[in-house]
């Protein structure tokens, strides 16, 4: 039997591993028979030499196994959730899992927090009053049976090797390794119990794939892993070149979820989560009429009563639903205005996320607190015409002073086209489908 | 200014690492800011990646820096040591130092101990009873310049980045990467306080570099990072496919190099150690007649006399020189001999190497003990007949019934070639040398 350093070698210089191998491998990080120091350089030596399917399968279940997976057995609806890469303004989340809880479909989600330019699903959901993520698993488990969806934080006894292998590869420079990633992702929602899982693989600046080739590669190996752990897996690759919706920072992105529930959302974030929500029942057996249930939810406002419900059951205050005035708000709005006619030919997400990060909405350390009132609200978007003088965006933030430094930042990450024609359709949100 | 981990990154993807950086990274590491996960993932990352000679330098510096730098500016000789990366049967420091220094050269030698299938000098010197290796560095000082030898263990002052990182490298599968092995050689050597150093570079079966092109490389880049250091320096490629000389094993082959000293040494051996001595005379700026004042300084007995001189002023019994029985010896002999007629067509180093471990001359662990007398005696050498029923080898060990194992490894180390007729000439050992 070959030694654990043995094994790193064999890795390095390119050999498969087995899955004995790596459960091996993960059993003795979790024991500390594999220090941390192991860990870092075996994880390097994956990011140069990649991992099969199997590999990368076995490496994800034996990731899954290190802790507990929730058990939903009470739940008699098919159990689906969806898990985007990450992007700007992308608050899909907030909205989709009540809407597709409101068709019949359960929807457990175990998300994250922001960190680096992207924003996470806690922190805006921290945005309602009184709202907690840090259920214990039973309260999650009778949320999800009661209301149809409930959305907490990571636990400590739920795939704690993603856990500790996480912390390492963000210090050690090998968190941008595809097999890693999808052993890390699908860990994660396995243990959530679920029966399905859509992804949403992000493409463009704002993403951590910047391209659709990269995103496309992703996308594959997630819904093969998926497949090879049994679950019903489906992916859509969606555009994070420009921020998604109009408006990025916690706050203000929570009230554009619950537009979205109330019918009001901008056109590509309801296109982006009516996708994804016909995704969802798609896996869960409902794929007839998908689009239509969905609108039907949203205008009958049964949508909004489920998020309303698992507010309530969540400690938070469900009259934002009613009321989205009652979420924190910034006390000052700073108008950036357009210099020139012309039209939106780019909004870079990336700088947008950057400039929402500074102003406090977001984290570069993982321990910094944030300020879930700021952030930065679009009134152009991609393909729309602009005169002079009409409002470009608006920062919302705490003090007029410390304007300055984003308005910079904002007016930079949004190229205005003198020459060019406004946009008669509308941003392409999804630019791919992998077939379920 | 890039952070600690994007300074990874940046390796990682194939970046050239400035000597600012470089000497950063080695700083936050001895401070505690770079931990050895982020170490063992930047040495992955270069073991994938490789470094430039200019980062290597860099490298080799910033580790040589990490401590002291022996004062050696009271001896007034030139200072020249020679390095072996490492072989079976590899004594020729012992018997190489007090030659030189018999000529007028300083050699202030700083050794180490065997690991793995190669021995040590240290363990090697440590058979002679009263030998000690852990002196002071004030002592180590003192006896180079009395006696023009001395030949201590590496302190904890001298370079001691190097001995964190080769630690971290020895658990994590990063040795084999020649700029690594390169800045943990060299930094350690300059800390000597060296004018010059010469590299003996082993290749074959039995040593790291497995065949003449890979020792090339790392002879090359040695070079290249000495000069760079302001160091003269020349290598000898030398020949490891067998074991040098007849023995193998810490009594026997101190007992080896003290017959060299008498003139009694094999062929190998002999070679080996004049052409080191060549260089290191031609280095010290004693080219002329190098060959011929070594062979005096062996025939006048004042080779002898400085290696006395050297073991007395560390604590050893010096009449070991004259009378090598006084030297410890394994209890018990075990001959193996020949089933055939032919020619020794070949001798697996590496075979014998780990057959030496077994029996207890070397280690598996930095912390196993070792019996300085057991070892492994060859009767017969590559390109030399062997007739059925002459001695091949003699093991020597504390018992009999420990011998079967040994044995069996020794005789399948060992090719009889029935067809081949035996060698008219010596084996080459020097295979290549480059320029100085």
């Amino acid at each position: 039997m070959k030694s654990l350093v043995e094994l790193i070698a064999h890795k390095r210089d390119g050999g498969d591993l087995g899955a004995a191998d790596i459960e091996r491998l993960i059993a003795a990080f979790l024991a500390g028979e594999l220090a941390d120091y192991q860990m870092s350089a075996l994880c390097m030596a994956i990011y140069f030499r990649g991992m099969s399917a199997s590999e990368t399968a076995a490496l994800t279940m034996a990731m899954l196994h290190s802790g507990s997976v929730v058990d939903l057995g009470h739940v008699d609806r098919p159990k689906v959730d969806k898990h985007s890469t990450g992007g700007v303004g992308d608050k899909v989340s907030i909205c989709l899992a009540p809407l597709v809880a409101a068709c019949g479909v359960a929807v457990p989600m175990i998300s994250g927090r922001g960190l680096g330019h992207t924003g996470g699903t806690l922190d805006k959901l921290e945005a309602i009053p009184g709202f907690k993520v840090d259920l214990p698993i039973d309260d999650f488990r009778r949320i999800v049976n009661d209301v149809g969806t409930a959305m907490i934080g990571q636990t400590a006894d739920l795939a704690p090797a993603d856990r500790r292998i996480y912390a390492l590869r963000d210090v050690t420079a090998t968190v941008e390794s595809i097999p890693l990633i999808v052993a890390s992702i699908l860990s994660k929602k396995l243990a959530e119990g679920i029966d399905a899982l859509v992804l949403d693989v992000k493409a463009g600046r704002g993403a951590f794939m910047k391209n659709v080739d990269q995103a496309r590669a992703l996308a594959t190996a997630l819904c093969d892993v998926g497949r090879a752990a049994g679950k019903r897996v489906s992916a859509l690759i969606t555009d994070m070149e420009a921020p998604l919706g109009r408006t990025v920072g916690n706050a203000l992105e929570t009230r554009e979820a619950i537009a979205m529930l109330r019918g009001e959302a901008p056109e590509d974030l309801c296109e982006c989560t009516l996708a994804l929500g016909c995704e969802m029942l798609a896996l869960a057996g409902m794929a007839d009429g998908a689009r239509e249930r969905l609108e039907q939810a949203i205008d009958s406002g049964s949508a909004a009563r489920v998020f309303e419900r698992m507010i309530e059951a969540q400690g938070g205050d469900p009259r934002v639903v009613d009321d989205p005035d009652r979420l924190p708000a910034a006390s000052c709005q700073v108008e950036l205005t357009s210099d020139r006619d012309g039209t939106i030919a780019a909004i870079d997400a990336l700088e947008v996320g950057l400039a929402a990060v500074a102003m406090g909405a977001g984290r570069t350390r993982a321990d910094q607190p944030i300020d879930p009132r700021v952030g930065i609200e679009l009134c152009a978007v991609v393909g729309e015409a602009i005169e002079e003088g009409q409002p470009l965006a608006i920062l919302h933030l705490g003090r007029k002073e410390d304007a300055e430094e984003p308005a910079i930042r904002v007016r930079r990450a949004i190229t205005i086209d003198p020459g060019l024609a406004p946009s008669e359709t509308l941003r392409k949100v999804v630019l791919e489908r992998l077939e379920a």
